[in-house]
């Protein structure tokens, strides 16, 4: 696909315009004619620059996601993910659970979806996050066959989906900061910092 | 509500088709209607006994967990967690992951949903699991003051919905055990037994 012909300041607008819509209407009433009329283009550029509604979502979503976690490198595991938490706003923390929370159901009925998503969102943060923790191995911080090594990916993405079902409250910094220094550092082994 | 007018026979039956209407077309779909037709009763029945769409599903997916978690006492925190899934079947396990992916969205645009839920699913659930948590205290398996322990629930809950995204994958017994050595145990700084 040749993406050269809009800006990157188009491009962001155009990835705004779809995420508003996914958050108003839900993936499976998002459609391409909807993100034709908010963003004032044509469809045949919509499908021309992106394929199909799940890739132009995992795009848009992907935008929407500009810590860079591996380039975080603050010389210990807790620096890392405090610091990654200290780089997403409150908002924007707010605003990734309604996502995902709308984006669970949507995937377990469009494969396509969830393929698109795996691959421009998902493991781009699962490998980035498995930067971080191969440092953490490399410093000797964690031991490198310490099981939850690979389960770290699951702790951190489960909270931001389960907390409304199970506190009545979406996930917020505080929360994510605890949930840290009570599961995700003890689970490696790395003793939390005195706070 | 007078419930008593139906035998559990037929409650079981009638909550077993909500359950499968909600598997097939989703709990905005679902209708009074649908069950009343599905399970040929009069929906002034339905509502007599259940009140409202959201208390009957709440009470169907509640008759559905026919686990006592609290009841399981083996005598240590890891046999009572493997009991645990030794008692849930592996159908059971993907019957609850689908159901739950599909409740996460609709609790969001349903705060009726969320509260039965809660009172009916989530807190006997998280009640249960404190019982068998409260014990390992009082073992002294876990410290009384662990952070980890209000957050059992949690982690427990988030793999099922996440693993999907992750993997590519629904949660089996399997992969359930490895979470729980790996990621559960730890965190209360309970030492996994060897396999």
């Amino acid at each position: 696909m040749a993406r050269g012909r809009l800006t990157p300041e188009r491009e962001a607008e155009l990835y705004e315009a779809v995420l508003d819509l996914l958050r108003e209407v839900g993936y499976d009433a998002l459609t391409m004619d909807a993100v034709a009329a908010r963003t004032r283009s044509s469809k045949a550029t919509l499908y021309r620059q992106w394929g199909s509604k799940p890739e132009l979502v995992a795009h848009a979503l992907r935008n929407d996601k500009p810590v860079d976690i591996a380039a975080i490198d603050t010389g210990s595991l807790r620096g890392d993910l405090m610091e990654l938490l200290a780089r997403t706003d409150e908002c924007q923390i707010e605003k990734d659970s309604a996502l995902m929370r709308g984006l669970v159901h949507a995937v377990h009925d469009h494969p396509d979806l969830l393929q698109a998503l795996r691959e421009l969102l998902v493991e781009p943060e699962v490998s980035g996050l498995g930067e971080v923790l191969a440092r953490a191995v490399r410093r000797g911080e964690v031991a490198a066959d310490n099981p939850a090594l690979r389960l770290v990916p699951h702790m951190v993405l489960g909270p931001f989906i389960v907390r409304p079902l199970i506190d009545a409250r979406d996930v917020d910094r505080a929360f994510l900061t605890e949930y840290v220094d009570a599961v995700v550092l003890p689970a490696l082994l790395v003793r939390p910092a005195t706070p």
